[in-house]
């Protein structure tokens, strides 16, 4: 949407003011390209539909809609599926409990409920410059300072950097992270950068958004442990269903200091009353049966296999320079290829004549010059199977060699 | 919350301005008196549990899950539902495209999405002074000026003196309407003045959000025809399946001109990226079979049946000088005690000794001196079935009885 354009319909109708600064992503403007027939896609970051547990939830479903009719009714959130998530997190090193915890309409809703509580408007907050888009799209309707972050495709976030703007002024509302299978890089937070993160924190007294959709979802080793482990009261924690069970059921939650779950529950019954009660009683019935262990073990086994696939075809793809990472958790992988390639230019090409997809690093980014995103792609490898990936990755390997002379072998 | 808490609140982790303003609603202070066993409860907006569709719902799962593993991922909105809800808009005198419509999480999320699109913070609003709270809930986080104006118990909102308003220089964002069975009223705006408003809307270029959740539930003569029919450019249409199959769905839609509806969609993603698949797929699938129309036939039998005995025993049950009127629409009754009964004191007394309860008409009501509303009850005969609603008039009427003298013949 084109600045003129706001402001006329601004006239016309009297919107809002922050209409005059939307406009359209990178990602929006990526969609029409993926929704070509017959395209492989590595763009999006949806988990497999093969992977769904269709049979647990229809079972589930019937004994909800047979034993539940209050199921179907407004209701207050379930404490049974609130103590479900207190033993999940209590699995990855998190002590909370149910008073803690708001359920939400997935992360994004989370999210989106924290900002509000932190944020007022044109105040700053900090994040990393590489970010899920979903989060600049909640924190733009604020109209802050985004004080961005380098990302470190082995260690994560800057947070030496974290410190060096907090030292000199920054007063941020809040710090924006994804330590675990970070989106779009792939990557888990160090262990030491971990605990700067914390003390950086504490010392400023600053609290911090851990967005973890992923967190279960790790592949080599135990998950890493989340942030709120270490900090009940600074920190805010997200966590999701949709890549666990599935996402149209939109359910996650947050953890939160109890003292603040008050205002946290006043702006969730105000953007939507309640979360579904139904899928409430649907997840709660499917983890009393035991059927998520096993579940996620299969989930994971499975998104390893697909990362490997993934992976092994990288060397004989991308051109020479090229470099990445092996990520250890979630669904994304994050090639950074020869400064001189324009990715975002470059899917235009592999969708319309190779009839393969990836994201454009500049997707997730808010500075149009940054080098790094223009000639950087994030690759999904959660959502197509072995073989599809192995057929994307010829694509992609025959697009390179036609582009950019004969395939050569990336660096790690 | 008292104030000073909040400041403290906000020293400690620096939560958001908003929060120094938020205050307990009276609704929700009358939450815990309801959630007592063996209470007859008149004062929630519910329906009826026995007449939830469980085994259209049933089926349409089990035709979902085994047809339709898409419906479990994110997914663009339901191009078959929002058809399907052209229908139903065309049924009520409506002519709206696909394009107009936002699917939403309920109509909350629908009035939710509106304001953030229409308001700007500390801007002038017009709505009534008996008003839905979770209307208030949404644009509280705005700090308005909310200005009022007052509801007749037989023709609704004063819409003379929303005309008086702007003809004196108010600039409000919209004007709040619920023109078909008010909430809390029980009332349809009038022929005459819903002319009117579109009228002076029009005059002034002031558009009205018409929230209309009832609206396909009438109980005598056809259903009103929606604001919406009328004009298209200044009415935001907000409609519900909540009442007609299933609040748990958490499924509703808005309709609003076209040139808009992409900054909806913007802020829809933003709060929650998007409405559940799932849901979306069962209820096409629900209205694709047929289901819809007898059983709307089946509500409106069951719940003007349900409103004819709480109607019946009204006048046996108030102190003389009560005064109601008789809802064609919706889920509620309102009835006006006499001036000197405190209404919220009141449910204290009617649960803790009586274990009946309605909701004070304090609870829809932003000035604490509102004399209408301190002395009005709002009942609803959507939830009970109608023996208990016989049983929680006696309760009523014993109450009234014994604290008021003998229950006398209230005026119609």
């Amino acid at each position: 949407m084109k600045e003129g354009q706001a402001s006329i319909l601004r006239d016309t109708v009297g919107l809002a003011q922050w209409v005059e600064f939307v406009g359209r992503s990178p990602m929006q403007d990526a969609l029409p390209l993926l929704a070509q027939p017959e395209i492989i896609s590595f763009a999006l970051g949806l988990p497999s539909p093969e992977l769904f547990p269709t049979e647990a939830l229809s079972r589930a479903c019937s004994d909800v809609l047979s034993g539940h009719p209050q199921a179907l009714q407004y209701g207050v959130p379930s404490i049974a599926l609130k103590s479900h998530i207190v033993s999940l997190m209590r699995s990855r090193g998190v002590e909370c409990n149910e008073r803690q915890i708001v359920l939400t309409c997935g992360a994004q809703q989370a999210v989106s409920l924290i900002v509000a509580l932190l944020l007022d408007r044109r105040r700053e907050v900090i994040a990393e410059e590489m970010c899920y888009p979903g989060f600049r799209q909640v924190v733009n309707f604020y109209q802050p300072e985004i004080l961005e972050v380098p990302t470190d495709r082995e260690t994560g976030m800057d947070v030496d950097r974290v410190e060096w703007l907090l030292k000199t002024g920054a007063c941020p509302a809040f710090i924006y992270a994804i330590p675990n299978g970070h989106n779009p890089i792939g990557v888990n937070l160090s262990q030491e950068k971990r605990s700067k993160l914390l003390e950086v924190s504490r010392r400023y007294n600053v609290p911090i958004i851990e967005e973890d959709p992923y967190g279960f979802l790790s592949y080599e080793g135990g998950s890493e442990t989340p942030l709120r482990a270490v900090s009940e009261d600074l920190v805010f924690y997200v966590g999701s269903f949709s890549k666990m069970i599935a996402p149209s059921l939109r359910l996650g939650w947050l953890i939160a200091p109890e003292k603040v779950t008050g205002y946290l529950a006043i702006l969730k019954e105000a953007s939507d009353i309640d979360t579904t009660t139904f899928a409430q009683h649907i997840v709660a019935c499917m983890l009393e049966s035991g059927f998520l262990w096993p579940h996620l073990r299969r989930l994971r086994a499975e998104y390893q296999r697909r990362r490997n696939v993934m992976l092994a075809a990288l060397p004989g793809t991308f051109p020479r320079g090229s470099v990445w990472s092996i990520p250890r958790c979630g669904f994304f992988l994050w090639v950074r290829l020869p400064d001189e390639i324009d990715t975002t230019r470059l899917l235009k090409i592999a969708a319309n004549e190779y009839r393969v997809a990836f994201m454009p690093g500049m997707a997730f980014c808010g500075n149009r010059d940054n080098k790094g995103a223009r000639s950087s792609v994030r690759l999904n490898f959660s959502n197509p199977s072995e073989s599809l990936i192995e057929e994307g990755m010829l694509r992609l390997g025959s697009m390179f060699g036609s582009h950019f002379g004969v395939a050569s072998i990336g660096q790690k």
